[in-house]
């Protein structure tokens, strides 16, 4: 069976085959001449708008994700256009070896709308395939688009250097914490202050809230001054409470972005996506294959004293 | 006047001329022709042994170092060998516009040594070349070992990328701390648990000391499970209290990675000083001079929608 063309499959999804659009996504997953072609046909299109949830596993992502789908369908109030008309998410878990059909345990939560006509929803995740997420995500959030979704939530677990990479091909970044958040994970701190457009504390109905919120302040009044300080959301996703208030802040930055600086981030991002497939493309010609073996032999000579790194990188670049 | 070569150069500095070896070290910070010579001759010489400091200002790295220096000179234990009969210092501060004779303050701490024929003591910084002190810095190291010395000190300021990549430059890096450091850089830690192999608290006679020491024993417990786990070491420089239990501690380390460690170590900072090489070199190929203008009519037509992220790095990368 020869696999169905991106284009093809790419009609289909806009006429509604979810199965064309779970495939396109696989080939965006998988590196190759399919995963090109769909890039070709999809960075032309219109890209939704991408909201990206991250935060430590736990903390509440799925049962927002879950609220922001409702109130996006209900009464999408950006922009003053009316409701979205569909929305399309994205789970992320770049620890786990499932992506595809293999639904995580936390998407059980969305099963109310995974019937929904007018919801998709989808998992990735990294195939063990090094780096390829942070190409695959943007890519996979090109498709959604191309096949015709206005809005798009992309979930990712933890703040790591893969979830601040995912991270960045979002439009609105919400990380999400809970009451006594500041004593468990302070390691992650410093990450989790550069990516955030929206702060939200989940599960507010527990003690500890207002010491998170000053924490959070406080760590803010230590960065740098931003035209957008992150506002801080209460929330507690399970009953709904306050995700009306975080839908009108995600609003808010919306229209923040649509200002001026709305250009000046999509070329930074345009810039970013480009930089991270020239590192993967270099990488893939100096270190695998027939590379890999120069490579090692280079590292080699290097660690005989043999050669210096910048005859070994001139001889690996442009010697092939 | 035309400049020494790099040649002649190592030769006055193997014979004690510190203008030589100041001279080579400029070579290596300045990006050029005598950068790849003066890097073509130091890298197949003897490397030093590099013990890396590095925290935030105001930590008391400067009299550490001070403390470190005389302990060395005086009774070397590493490996049962008697004392170095020399030692080189490094100071690198990427905020600072100064580096080569321009002594930064902390520097005149170190006057003591500054004039001991043993004792050559260098500032470090960007010149505002982005990324330059990656390389630099490791270049940097192995001009002094070339030029004879044993020991190497390196010095950082803060715990950021930059720092991070110099410090893994070392082949033992110190993070010092002070008592209270818990509450005060929370959003460093990330980056500190990855790079540390000792930990010294520093001006450990103040209050605080024993609760840091239990956070950092937290953080380490939270963390993956090594064959070295990073000591904590109190001190307090200026009276020299501790210096010697660093030492010892110091002397652990090396033998630690003289065993089946090193050559596993050596072969990975090659590689990882061959990546920068390779991504620097790229860096340049693709946006500076007439690769700027290329890169930015990339980024345009992404911008655009006329092309996609693998079309445009196969453009910059493959048709120069």
């Amino acid at each position: 069976m020869t696999p169905a063309s991106p284009e093809e499959l790419l009609e289909e999804a806009r006429h509604g085959s979810r199965a064309a659009l779970a495939r396109l996504i696989t080939y965006v997953e998988s590196r190759g001449d399919l995963h090109l072609a769909t890039a070709a046909l999809v960075y032309a299109r219109a890209t939704p708008w991408v909201v990206g949830l991250t935060g430590a596993p736990g903390a509440g992502k799925s049962t927002l994700t879950d609220q922001l789908i409702t109130t996006a369908l209900a009464h999408g109030s950006f922009d003053g256009q009316g409701a979205f008309s569909n929305v399309a998410v994205l789970c992320v878990d770049p620890s786990s070896p499932f992506s595809g059909g293999a639904l995580l345990g936390d998407r059980f939560r969305m099963q109310g709308h995974a019937t929904d006509p007018r919801v998709y929803i989808r998992s990735m995740a990294t195939r063990g395939n090094l780096g390829g997420l942070s190409l695959a995500v943007p890519d996979a959030v090109r498709v959604v688009g191309a096949a015709g979704f206005e809005f798009a939530i992309l979930e990712t677990v933890g703040v790591g250097q893969m979830e601040i990479d995912v991270a960045s091909t979002a439009d609105t970044t919400v990380v999400v914490l809970n009451p006594g958040w500041g004593d468990a994970v302070q390691a992650e701190k410093a990450g989790i202050l550069e990516v955030a457009d929206v702060f939200v504390i989940n599960k507010a109905d527990r003690a500890g809230t207002s010491a998170t919120r000053r924490d959070l302040e406080r760590m803010m009044d230590m960065g740098p001054v931003t035209p957008w300080r992150p506002p801080i959301v209460e929330t507690v996703a399970s009953d709904g409470r306050g995700v009306e208030d975080l839908w009108t802040v995600l609003a808010d930055h919306r229209r923040f972005l649509a200002g001026a600086e709305h250009e000046a981030r999509r070329r930074r991002r345009a810039a970013l996506e480009l930089d991270r497939v020239i590192s993967a493309m270099l990488g893939e010609r100096v270190r695998s294959g027939e590379g890999a073996t120069r490579y090692a032999e280079q590292v080699d000579a290097l660690v005989a004293g043999r050669t210096d790194p910048y005859r070994a990188a001139r001889t690996l670049l442009f010697e092939a």
